[in-house]
This record gives structure tokens, C-alpha cells and sequence, in this order.
């Protein structure tokens, strides 16, 4: 499960998230993100011709530290694994929310292959000054 | 080299920085961090009994994102090695100019063992919207 004050961070607010994966090279890719969470993972949404999306199916094992819009001194690590990706009508509708939320209107950025919305599972979470 | 932008967006303001260092159990630890650069590097002042830094004395390959204090979507990604560490009064005296540029005193916390500077050689460095 998601600790409360981990989940409220990651799903409201324009709170941003560094999202850190294994390249196959052995290098870290680390982008900032947009970034959501259910009670039991945090939600990224990508699209599946990316990078950081071959990676995670090469080592699942990622981190995404997500830190207050108004105060970097406040964040949140979770190292997880990704347990699930959902793609279809339900990732293409999900950027859109976060597109509204972050945004403030839907999606408009030319979608390329297919959006995913990458589930990870938290193996440790870690906050401070929340 | 580092490119002089990049070089800009560590070195001055108050910029924060995504660590994000392999761990030896094949997580990823990823933190907030005070950062700064030289020509050739960029830096970042930690100390040596910290989980990050023996996790970089068992794999030196890093990733420092950065992103502007009041805007997100303009960030830096530098993944690289790293190539020294300098200890003793050179890394005291950095923490403490960090501090100063960030917070605008000299560092006040608590030294638990001893700050080092850890010099992150660039391999690829790609920016967005600076």
C-alpha cells in the first residue's frame, strides 16, 4: 500500500516526479515526470516507443521520487517494481486528466505510438518534511 | 565538457538536483539535492558514510537531473561517472558555499562523518527548454 501522504502528493496538486530507470547500458535514465498514484501504486503515463519503457520491461526495479511544487525540501522516494501496464482507451483518457490537471486543458502534445500507464508497486517508501 | 548552459543551471540560483545512484541491491536511490559544477564536472557535496556515497564506490555511474527552481519543464539530464572525490577542508568549505548560495548562511547541520565532493564526469548530457 501507498502511505497516505505519499499518494495525496503524487495525485493532487502540480507536484512533478523524477522518474529513474535502468538503461540496458547500465546508465540511470531520470526525466521529470507528471505523476499519479492509486492506493496501492504510484501511476506514470509514457508512451511505448520511449526509452524509459523498453527499459523497465528490460529490469523493472525503478524510482520515483516526487517532491512539493512550492518546496523541493519536501518529497517523497519510492523504489518499487512495475507490476502492470494498462494501455488503449484507458491510458489515452488518463493523460488527458493529468494533462487537466497539470495543464489546466486535455492533452495536446502529438501522441506518437501509444500511451501507457506505467503501475508501480512500492518495495520502500521514504518521505520528508511532508 | 559540460555545456555552458548546463554548466548556468548548476552553478547559480537556487536549482535543485534529482541523484540517482545504483544501489548494490539493484534499486535506484534517488534524492534532492544541493548541486553545483566546473567547467568539466558537475558536483554534488555528500559524506562518505551516506548510503549513496558507498553506492557509488561499488558503480560510478550517476545521473544528475536538474530543473529551474520555477520551472520544471525546463531541466538538464547529465548521466556520467564519477571520476574523483575530494575530502577534507576543500569539501568542508563547499558545503558550506553551497549553503550559503541556497540558504543564505553558512551549512549549520550537523557533520555526521566527513562531506566530500563527488565530480561527475559527463557521458550524456541533454537539456529541455532551458
Amino acid at each position: 500500500m501507498l502511505e497516505p501522504a505519499i499518494k495525496d502528493l503524487a495525485s493532487n496538486g502540480k507536484n512533478f516526479a523524477m522518474f529513474g530507470v535502468h538503461l540496458p547500458n547500465g546508465q540511470i535514465a531520470n526525466h521529470v515526470m507528471w505523476v499519479d498514484a492509486d492506493d496501492e501504486h504510484v501511476l506514470i503515463n509514457t508512451e511505448i516507443h520511449r526509452d524509459k519503457f523498453k527499459a523497465i520491461e528490460h529490469d523493472p526495479n525503478v524510482t520515483v521520487t516526487i517532491w512539493k511544487a512550492d518546496n523541493p525540501y519536501a518529497y517523497a522516494e519510492v523504489r518499487g517494481v512495475v507490476t502492470d501496464t494498462v494501455r488503449g482507451p484507458e491510458a489515452r483518457q488518463h493523460i488527458d486528466e493529468l494533462s487537466e490537471r497539470y495543464m489546466g486543458h486535455p492533452y495536446g502534445s502529438q501522441i506518437e505510438s501509444e500511451r501507457v500507464i506505467v503501475k508501480i508497486r512500492p518495495d520502500r517508501q521514504r518521505s520528508r518534511n511532508l
